[in-house]
C-alpha cells in the first residue's frame, strides 16, 4: 500500500475547501433571501452581488494550488474512508469546475437567461420553433462541456453524473426499460379495469393561513428542527438555505387545493431532514453533502408518497383535518377513504408536475430517452415535438394538444439541465425500497405513523442515509449499505402493483 | 495642472471598488439576516460564513495591486470632482486598512467578542472593575491602531475620523462646549421653573400589530419605497441591507410604548431615505455612500425630531392614532395636546437611549470628554466611575446609583467603538440647521407636513444631502453646500430654547 499523504497536505485542503463551503453556504443564502425576501426593485443589484460572489468562489475552485494539493493527495490518497471520499469529492469537484473554459461558463451564463426568457415566450405563444435555436444552443454547449470534462466517457454520462454521481445511461436504460414494461401495462389496467376512489369531497376552498399551520405543526412532527432553519412561502417551493444548521424550506398554499400544499409541505419537510441530518464531523467539506440530486429525492419522496400518501397517515391526519377546517370534512368519512382519495390515478396526464405516482416515472422515462438521444445526434431536433407526442401516446395513452401542453411544458432544457430528469424517478424508486427496508427493520413503523411518531423513521433513515453525506461513490452502493441490494425496479413495480391494484380493486 | 491619470488606471481602480462594494452588499445581507431571520441554531455556522467572506473582502481591500493604482491616481487625480473623490475615499479606506497589521486584526476581532461578553457580566453585577480590564486593551489597541494610521495627527483625531469623516477633536471641543454651555442651564430651567406638559393621556396598551401596521403606512407616506427595501421587525431597530435598491429598515413595537415605536420607525425611515437616495450614478463606488454617521444621524433625527416632534405633525398623527386605536386616544386631546405630550422632558435622565431631546447632547458631552481624555492618558481608568459620576450631577443634576446605572450602560466601549458617541449629537446639530433651511426655501413646509404630504421636504434632502453621497470631504463641507455654514451650535441652541421655552412656559 501506498504511503498516505502528509497530514498536513490533507489539512491544506480542508482548509480550503471549508472556506469554500462558506462561502458556497452564503451563496445559498442568497439565493434563498432572492426567492423569499427580497425587494422586486433590488434585482439588478442581486445579480451584480451575486455574480461577484460566484467569482470568488470560481477563482478559490479552480485555484492552482488547490490542482497541486489534490494531485499530490490522490496518488497517495488518506487511508480512512471519510478522508478518502473527500479527496475523492474534492477532485471530482475541482475535475469539473477547471474544465469549463471562461469562453463555456460565459456562454453558458448568458444561456442561462436567453434561454428562460426564449422558453417563456415559445411556451406562451406554444410554438416550439422559438425554442429550437436555443436547445440546439445548449446541446452544443453540453456536449463541448462533457468533452472537456472527461472525454473518455459517453457524453450523456458525463451530463448525467453532474447530477446523479457515478450513475451511467448504461444502468438508467436498465432500470428505465424495466420500469417502463411493468408501469404501462399497469397504468392502463387501472384505467380501464379499475374503480377510482372518490375525491369529490376533498375539493372544497381551505383556508390558507390554516392550512400553512397545519403544515407547519406537520413539518415539526415529522422532525424539522426549527431551532436550525425556517419554513417561509414561496412561489416555486423548495429548500435551500446556508447549512445543515440554516436549512430554509419554503412552501406554497392555494385555497382550492389542499392537496398540493400537504404534500408540498412533506415533500419539502424530506428535503430538509436530510440536509439537517448531514454529519456535522465533517461539516463544511464535500463527503458531508447530499450525496446525489436521486438521493436527496429520495428523501423527500419517501416522506411525500411512502409515508404521507399511507394508509397510517391517513388515520393521522384525517382528525388534523377535521380540526384545522371544522366542517369542511364530511362526518362520515374514514381513514381509509381519505387514504383511497389522496392516491387517485389521473385518467389523462399530460403534464408532468401535476402528475400522480403511477403516471410520474412515464414522463421522466420520455423525457430521458429523448434527451439521451438528443445529445447523442441520434435525433433531430426539429423533430422532438412529434417524438414527444408519439411517445405520450404510447406511454401515457394520450397526444398532447399542442407543444406548451407537450414538449414546451417543462423549464429544464432551457437552463441547459439535459441529465436531471431521470433523478426524479431514480429518487421515487430509491425512495420504496428504503422505506421497505425500514419496516423491515421496524415492525411498529405503520402503527408509530398512524400514532404520529415519526422519531424512529426519521432516526432510520438519519443513520443509514443522511449522515453517510457523500461516503459513498454511488447511490447504488448507498442502497446497498441501507439495504442490502441495489436500487431494483422490480421493488418499485412490485408495490405500485400491489397499492394500486387494491385501491382500484383490480 | 498635472495631466489627469490615464483612463485605464481610473477604470481598473472603479473595477475594482465596485466588485468589493457588491462583496461588503452582501455581508450587509447577511448581517441583516442574522438579526432578522436566522435561526439561533446557526449562529455558529453564520460565525464562520461571515469570517470567510470578511476574509475575501480583507484581502481584496489590502491587495498590492490596489495600493499600486491608488498611488499612480493619487498622483495625478481626475479632473473631475466625483471621480477625484472616488480616488481620495478608495485611498483612505486603503490607507485605514493596511495599518491594520494581522496581529492588530486577530486582537481585534478577539476582544470585540470577549469584550461583549465581559460587558455583558459587568453590567449584570454592576462592577466596572470587571470591564476595566478589556477597556485597558481596547484603548491600548486603539492608540496602536491610530498611530499606524497616521502618526502626524492625534490619537483621537484618527479614531473619530473612522466614524466621522474629516471632524477633529478641536472642532468637536468648540461646537460641544457651546453646546454645553447652553444646554446645562436651559435644561435646569426647564426642570426647576418649567410647567411641564401632561402625557399621562398617552399612556396604555396599544395593540403591537396595530402599531406595526400604523408605522408602516407612516413610512410609506414618508418615502420609503417598498420596491426597494423591506421593512421587518428585530429585537434591535436599524437600517442595513444591501444597496440603495435593497434597503432593509426594522422596527420593535411594545404594547405598552406607543412613543418608542413609533419615533424608533420614523428615525429608521431616516436613515433608510438617505440610503435610497444615495447617487444611482456612482454606485458601487465610495464616493455614493453616506458621508458620515454623524450625517446619518443627521437624517434620521431631522424626521425623527425636527418632523415628527413638530407641532404641524401632531396634527397630521393625531387623527391616525384615533383611527388605528378607537377609544384609546381621549376625545378632547388637540394636536397642541399631542405635540406638548410627545415633547416631555424627563425630570432624572439616567440613560442615554431613554433620555430626551434636551437631556441627550448632554450624555454625549461627557462621554466624548471621558473617551478623549481616556485616549489621550489625561485620566486613569480605574478613576472612571468616578469622572462619570461628577459629569452626570455637574451637566444633568443626577448621580448615578450604581455602575450598572452609569458608566456600564452602554454597549460601544465594549467593541472599542472610541470616537462613535460624538456623531450622536453632530448629527443632532445638522438635523436642525438643515430642517431650518429647507423651511426657508419652502416657506409651506409646516402646512405640508399637517396634510401628511412629505415629498418636497424628503427631495430637498435628496437633493441637498442624500444624491450628494460622500462628495464633500466632511460634513461641515456638505453643510455649508446645503445650508450656506458650517455646524452652528448656535441654531441648535437657539431651536432648543424657543421650542422649550414655549412648551414649558418659561
Amino acid at each position: 500500500m501506498a504511503a498516505t499523504a502528509p497530514a498536513s497536505d490533507y489539512a491544506a485542503l480542508c482548509e480550503r475547501l471549508r472556506e469554500l463551503s462558506a462561502l458556497n453556504g452564503v451563496s445559498g443564502l442568497l439565493g434563498w433571501d432572492e426567492q423569499v425576501m427580497m425587494p422586486d426593485g433590488a434585482a439588478e443589484l442581486r445579480a451584480r452581488h451575486g455574480a461577484a460572489l460566484a467569482g470568488v468562489v470560481y477563482e478559490k475552485e479552480t485555484a492552482v494550488e488547490l490542482g497541486q494539493l489534490l494531485g499530490r493527495l490522490e496518488a497517495s490518497p488518506p487511508a480512512d474512508a471519510w478522508e478518502a471520499a473527500v479527496v475523492r469529492d474534492a477532485a471530482r469537484n475541482y475535475k469539473r469546475r477547471v474544465a469549463l473554459s471562461k469562453s463555456i461558463a460565459q456562454r453558458e451564463a448568458r444561456l442561462s437567461s436567453e434561454g428562460y426568457q426564449a422558453w417563456v415566450v415559445a411556451r406562451k405563444a406554444s410554438d416550439f420553433g422559438a425554442f429550437a435555436p436555443v436547445l440546439r444552443e445548449w446541446l452544443e454547449l453540453t456536449r463541448e462541456k462533457c468533452a472537456a470534462i472527461d472525454p473518455t466517457r459517453s457524453l450523456y454520462d458525463v451530463s448525467l453524473d453532474g447530477f446523479e454521481r457515478g450513475m451511467s445511461s448504461a444502468r438508467v436504460d436498465e432500470v428505465f426499460s424495466a420500469v417502463r414494461q411493468g408501469l404501462v401495462p399497469l397504468l392502463a389496467e387501472v384505467r380501464e379495469k379499475g374503480t377510482p376512489p372518490d375525491d369529490s369531497w376533498l375539493a372544497g376552498a381551505y383556508d390558507v393561513e390554516m392550512q400553512a399551520a397545519l403544515c407547519k405543526e406537520i413539518a415539526v412532527q415529522l422532525g424539522f428542527d426549527l431551532s436550525r432553519g425556517r419554513l417561509d412561502v414561496s412561489v416555486h417551493p423548495f429548500t435551500g438555505g446556508a447549512g445543515p444548521s440554516d436549512v430554509r424550506m419554503t412552501t406554497r398554499f392555494k385555497p382550492n387545493d389542499l392537496l398540493e400544499g400537504l404534500t408540498g409541505a412533506i415533500h419539502e419537510t424530506g428535503h430538509a431532514l436530510y440536509e439537517q441530518g448531514r454529519p456535522d464531523a465533517y461539516d463544511g467539506l464535500p463527503v458531508s453533502e447530499a450525496l446525489s440530486m436521486g438521493v436527496h429525492e429520495s428523501q423527500s419522496l419517501l416522506w411525500e408518497r411512502c409515508v404521507a400518501l399511507s394508509k397510517p397517515f391517513a388515520a393521522y391526519l384525517l382528525p388534523k383535518l377535521r380540526a384545522a377546517f371544522p366542517g369542511q370534512i364530511p362526518a362520515d368519512k374514514t381513514p381509509e377513504d381519505l387514504y383511497r382519495a389522496l392516491n387517485k390515478v389521473s385518467t389523462k396526464s399530460y403534464i408532468r408536475v401535476e402528475s400522480d405516482e403511477l403516471s410520474y416515472p412515464l414522463h421522466i422515462i420520455l423525457r430521458y430517452e429523448l434527451e439521451s438521444a438528443l445529445l447523442r445526434g441520434d435525433i433531430a431536433i426539429d423533430d422532438l415535438p412529434k417524438l414527444w407526442n408519439q411517445k405520450m401516446q404510447s406511454y401515457l395513452g394520450v397526444t398532447p394538444e399542442n407543444d406548451a401542453q407537450g414538449v414546451l411544458q417543462d423549464v429544464h432544457w432551457s437552463a441547459g439541465a439535459i441529465g436531471y430528469f431521470p433523478t426524479y424517478s431514480l429518487g421515487a424508486m430509491m425512495a420504496v425500497q428504503l422505506f421497505q427496508k425500514a419496516q423491515e427493520d421496524m415492525p411498529g413503523l405503520d402503527a408509530d405513523i398512524e400514532a404520529g411518531r415519526f422519531a424512529g423513521l426519521r432516526e432510520w433513515l438519519r443513520v443509514k442515509v443522511h449522515s453517510k453525506g457523500s461516503l459513498y461513490p454511488t447511490a447504488d452502493e448507498l442502497m446497498i449499505a441501507a439495504t442490502g441490494e441495489p436500487l431494483k425496479p422490480e421493488v418499485f413495480l412490485a408495490f405500485l402493483r400491489s397499492k394500486y391494484s387494491e385501491i382500484y380493486k383490480l
